[in-house]
């Protein structure tokens, strides 16, 4: 009973140093070796020995760091979102603005496909949960399509088409046509376009 | 340990007089009583105690019959489900054949918004599991909306856009859509149907 109290009036600045010097260091080795190892193996076959292993940093410093492997994924899942953000909002075009809205679009399509086959194992467990199914970071991606819908004029309702576009986007969805059905990447980003296409009426 | 080998090993036919006579009648007034509740309130606000009162059973008899309310729900989904598909697959037009594929499919869109929103509390328990997510009876769903736009003349991938399609027809989508962001079925039918036309180029 506690000690949660006692943690959370622990004063702020004794958590700060372990991001300082080393411990950054390390951090930033940990995180290039996981992301290494699970885009060359797929996550499901990445362990904590390995990522240690190939950062040539201790399994205590990994665990101490993250907590556990999920803790990593989590770390992992939150960069590479933050980073898809990045260049689909304020990046170079065709993703980023600059490009015309149809083509900006045709190009997230795309770079969504990929970036959920890269991090389906995290990204499936967050989507079972139906209270964030519906929410941020699902918004975000939502009113994305959406915003790019309205600019290249397409007519109807913006909301009901941007979730027909973002479902073939589906976490879930990408792995089954890609396990089950043998599609490839570049099929499911020639459907999307199609879709894209029609809703925008090009 | 021992209790579910010993029911395992009754004959089946011990089962069998449950759905004759008095069972038999008791069973489609209980199923009718509950239907009516269910439409009246909503499935969350119906109770055994209610549908055994409304169908003038006794509560014994409804649990003996269904084992639990949970059971009782599973046999009514599964029975509208099948009069559901009966209609759209074998039915009158415009919802079975005999009308154009486009209407067929602007039928069906309405139609299936209505059964998800009637049925949205043990749809969307079955939609949570990710190994029926893309299986039957999602699959006859897929199917049929696939046929629709191919007979419809529809270019590019179909399952795609049967995909994108029957994702509007999502039950937690429809759920978040008119509790959330108070959208009416009518409103959800008519961007479905935004879609669909513009999938199928008219």
């Amino acid at each position: 009973m506690g000690a949660p109290d006692r943690l959370n009036s622990l004063p702020l600045s004794t958590a700060a140093p372990t991001e300082r010097g080393d411990a950054a260091r390390n951090r930033a080795l940990l995180l290039d070796a996981a992301r290494t190892l699970i885009a060359e193996r797929g996550a499901d076959a990445v362990s904590m020995d390995d990522v240690a292993a190939a950062a040539g940093v201790g399994k205590g410093t990994l665990f101490r760091r993250f907590g556990s492997r999920s803790g990593l994924m989590i770390v992992l899942l939150d960069e590479d979102e933050a980073a898809e953000q990045q260049a689909f909002m304020f990046g170079a075009p065709p993703l980023g603005p600059g490009a015309p809205p149809l083509e900006r679009l045709l190009a997230y399509g795309r770079s969504r496909l990929r970036f959920v086959h890269t991090h389906h194992a995290l990204l499936s467990d967050v989507a079972r949960d139906p209270h964030t199914r519906f929410n941020a970071p699902a918004t975000l991606h939502h009113t994305h399509v959406r915003m790019l819908l309205e600019s290249a004029g397409t007519t109807g309702d913006l909301d009901a088409q941007a979730d027909a576009l973002t479902a073939l986007l589906d976490t879930d969805r990408v792995a089954h046509e890609m396990t089950e059905r043998g599609r490839t990447l570049e099929q499911l980003g020639d459907a999307w376009e199609t879709v894209a296409r029609k809703l925008c009426g090009t």
